[in-house]
């Protein structure tokens, strides 16, 4: 039997498409794992905590925890988008069933991951793109924005850019290269209109599947696919740059581009970039903890 | 006393802000006009034919013609969008209250005017970019598709870009110069949230506002600005040379970015290039004619 004053942290990582949850015992011994649907709350808080309580719950399931340990866990929550002050008040006034909770955003639980809870810096390339330092108890976000007014360099802002010129070229604006061709087969029909009906109303996700037909298409020589991402890593080198006038100890390049990404960088940022220790969600777990110790030493 | 078998000719020109109305004689003289809003069938059937009538009685008005005589009026209808075979299939089941009425595009119409009535080829750049040759009854669109997927060389294109352009600049990834200046001067505020809340839903209306403001910077010298331009003037450089390809016997740049982008023009573009005769009000009545031209010669 469990002692009554035994507690877990519960560690979360609450994106886009999908929202993950990790449970521990208070020395971060890994208990179980479990995974949901959307909690970005920019879609809607009501949808975010439903998917919080969700991949919990199959935390606890696969912890050999009961349902209602979940009122002994100590949650540390990282989720995207609150760093408007908006939505972190209505978060802030959940009546969640959490022992304690504490909120931050994706982008700092993830550096905190990729640092063990270290200052440090990181970039994540993904289906967006963005980035944040965080360097004695300050942090800083760039980019982001979404795809339409930024995410440079991210899957859905190359994948959007393809698909652009193969629109393009189907106009008989732009020639058919090796990219507009493997573009045109995945979307499987070279009818003008029945693409714009495919791509018109599409969401970021769509776009980055098309991403890695751009870096195929780079590999095999094609200017247009050479420019874009060319243009990427261009981005990435940028943002590195930016990052390190913040001065962390270190940055790491994360999400689905840092691998095909990489190779392109010049091999003076590849030489500031380091692997990443953990992933965000135990990043969430280190964040529960740090909250923790500064409130006992308060 | 009007016989009873008067007739006149109604042109109406439908875009996405909105819907002119034209009543003539059958010989083309003018006896009235009149606007109203939004006719842009892909926003909605239902609100376009309403904009088509409430232009129309405005200019049965303006003509001195009681609103019965709607029944008279033989219309030529250019509307946004139905080159989609599923709108012009609900238009075309349109019981409307005139004598008769064609459809066709936006485009169509705006190429009739502008060579009354006659074989050649335009390119619009507004808010939007598209172009339109009509050699031999043959009508060859090419690009649109809306700012995200493509409308190069437009206000909406150049405003987003701007808008981007200051986005980077805020996160410190780009220089601040002219530009940026000039962008948040406008938008009134220099906090990024601020500004992200103001941009992110906005519809290309708002972002042509800022194109302007690029013209403005690139005759400072702003390089980012001239880069923009210059890009917007290649891409309407290459319409004309696509166009050409048909061989139509003119081609002219209308709509409101015709006057400043065509300085930026190559001197080859600018001669290959000739001054629009009509609006697309009229290019909607001379469609009519060559309808009723058309069907009394089966």
């Amino acid at each position: 039997m469990h002692d009554q004053n035994t507690k877990y942290l519960l560690g979360i990582d609450g994106g886009g498409t999908k929202c993950k949850a990790i449970i521990t015992n208070m020395r971060g011994v890994i208990l179980g794992t479990g995974i949901s649907g959307p909690a970005n709350p920019l879609r809607g808080l009501t949808l975010s905590q439903n998917s919080i309580l969700a991949a919990t719950q199959q935390a606890l399931l696969d912890a050999s925890l009961a349902p209602e340990e979940i009122t002994k866990l100590v949650a540390g929550i990282g989720l995207a988008g609150i760093n408007m002050p908006h939505l972190m008040q209505q978060l802030k006034r959940w009546k969640h069933p959490f022992k304690q909770a504490w909120f931050t955003t994706d982008m700092h639980i993830a550096c905190l991951g990729a640092h063990q809870g270290q200052d440090g810096a990181i970039i994540i390339s993904g289906t967006g793109s963005s980035a944040i330092a965080v360097v004695e108890g300050k942090q800083h976000l760039l980019g982001g924005h979404g795809f339409l007014l930024g995410d440079q360099g991210s899957g859905a802002w190359l994948g959007l850019a393809a698909i652009r010129v193969v629109l393009k070229s189907m106009d008989g604006l732009a020639p058919e290269t090796c990219l507009t061709q493997l573009v045109k087969t995945k979307l499987a029909t070279d009818d003008l209109l029945l693409v714009l009906d495919k791509v018109s109303q599409a969401e970021p996700a769509f776009f980055a599947d098309f991403a890695p037909l751009v870096f195929q298409a780079a590999d095999s020589g094609d200017h247009v696919a050479l420019n874009l991402v060319h243009n990427a890593a261009d981005y990435i080198q940028t943002l590195t740059e930016q990052l390190l006038s913040f001065q962390p100890p270190g940055i790491s390049l994360i999400g689905g581009l840092a691998k095909p990404l990489s190779p392109w960088l010049s091999s003076k940022c590849q030489s500031q970039l380091s692997q990443p220790v953990s992933p965000p969600e135990i990043g969430a777990i280190l964040f529960a903890q740090q909250q923790l110790t500064a409130e006992n030493t308060k």
